[in-house]
């Protein structure tokens, strides 16, 4: 297969910016890739196990001679990245990302008239993170989301489409505005309450509560393992949709809590029937 | 081994009571096991499987022989059960049960002048249920709480001790009290959750959500899928200390939202840092 890129730049090299320089590469995707991170060890373990062809520590005139750069650091960083390889860009490149909140990133990029950015969302992770945890085929099967918009040339689009599609993902094209409105109420919301549970259980200081957290407990608070850091950023930048779905949350509970309050025996019925048909129509 | 009790009844051969069954027959703690079930299929499995030495679908006199009766019905249901074991019980019996509640049926319990009552709650399960699903070893190295009060024979106690321990399961003695208050904490509020949170997802009507609905959410609802009339019964049963951590996470949650809305990123941080490391301490 001709490759679909000429030379990809990669500017950050964890988990999924160091999985897709492995599929690039293994898969002829590009004739060249670069990778671009501040950490010695990443940079090193990218160029040990193959997956870049060159690894720089910051920023350079190198990007002149790319003609896809993929900004895979984390949400928080995106626009402040956007900013910076603006010098050094070629003004016929395309620059997406792999941020989970899209909309405020998006907006900023359309800011620059002569950036064809694509917003981008691979939904794939796995629980570890940097260099040497990326693995090949991590994105197949998996949902990638890219999210448009009229000013990008379409030739630029379908290339990009192809690529993702090389790694084995099933791109689906939504708008910004509407991906985060979803993964408000899909991710960042469960999310949310798992580390509001985790806090709530902590706040008690009961060390009894430790002893008996069961099984629904560890389930329940099993995503509050993830990066702090990555959390506070994706709330931020979604602040707007997330705030507007905790509003829903909330008339949900004080729901259950009226019906509790009354001993509603037929409507506590209800409320856990509903619960459980949602659920169980997803699996 | 020489059985520690004469003739065991035990009434709901669902999961829990056929687990508990097949325990004391194969272990040959009791010399006769009674089962009692309405269920025509639940019994004719018991049977088979050899799990009770004989099953009934009704209470009957065959119960003054009995000197341990194990309510092993859902948790709604104890209490009436405790009423409809008077008029057959033999005085010098224990009575107990494996509710996921302690506090009301223990207090009801107590009006009784001539019942020995040990409150029971084994924190085992599976997500299967009925006497089909019932297996050995499904106790063991788990917690069996017992809420003994000051009226229960130390003799009796014991020899429950000695039965439950004889399953493989350590048993945790505390009050009725600190058990509804621990258990609203670590297993009702998480399952709560759960439920609401389908609820919310369900309500927002959008077909896209389930499309989206990645592990997080998946892993979050988990919990849902079981029995609705449980959770009406549970939460009713345990209502005060559900309402009461109810409102303790309300009061994280609102803190959330107030550090959200003002874009505090210091606070934020370490919001999602708490939960982090609370959740890293349990596993």
């Amino acid at each position: 297969m001709k490759p679909i890129f000429k030379t990809v730049a990669i500017i950050g090299l964890g988990l999924i910016g160091g999985s897709i320089a492995l599929e690039i590469k293994r898969k002829n995707l590009a004739s060249k890739v670069i990778g671009v991170s501040r950490s010695v060890n990443n940079r090193r373990i990218a160029l040990k196990r193959k997956a870049v062809d060159h690894a720089y520590p910051h920023l350079g005139d190198f990007l002149q001679e790319v003609d896809l750069v993929i900004l895979a650091t984390p949400v928080g960083t995106v626009i402040s990245f956007l900013k910076k390889i603006q010098p050094f860009l070629n003004p016929k490149s395309l620059v997406t990302d792999v941020g989970s909140t899209k909309e405020e990133i998006v907006r900023f990029a359309s800011k620059f008239k002569k950036l064809y950015f694509i917003g981008g969302h691979p939904i794939a992770g796995t629980e570890h993170s940097g260099m040497k945890a990326a693995e090949l085929d991590l994105f197949k099967k998996k949902k990638w989301i890219l999210t448009p918009t009229v000013s990008t040339p379409a030739s630029l689009r379908n290339r990009l489409c192809r690529l993702i599609r090389a790694f084995g993902a099933q791109v689906v094209m939504i708008d910004a505005e509407r991906h985060d409105r979803i993964f408000a109420a899909v991710s960042h919301l469960p999310n949310l309450l798992a580390y509001t549970l985790s806090n709530t259980i902590e706040t008690l200081k009961n060390p009894q509560f430790a002893k008996f957290a069961g099984s629904s407990f560890r389930d329940m608070t099993r995503v509050a393992s993830s990066s702090p850091e990555m959390w506070r950023d994706i709330s931020l930048s979604n602040r707007v949709e997330l705030l507007r779905v905790i509003k829903q949350f909330e008339t949900e509970m004080e729901k259950f809590k009226r019906i509790l309050s009354r001993g509603e025996e037929g409507l506590l019925l209800k409320f856990f029937e509903r619960g459980k048909r949602f659920r169980e129509q997803l699996s």
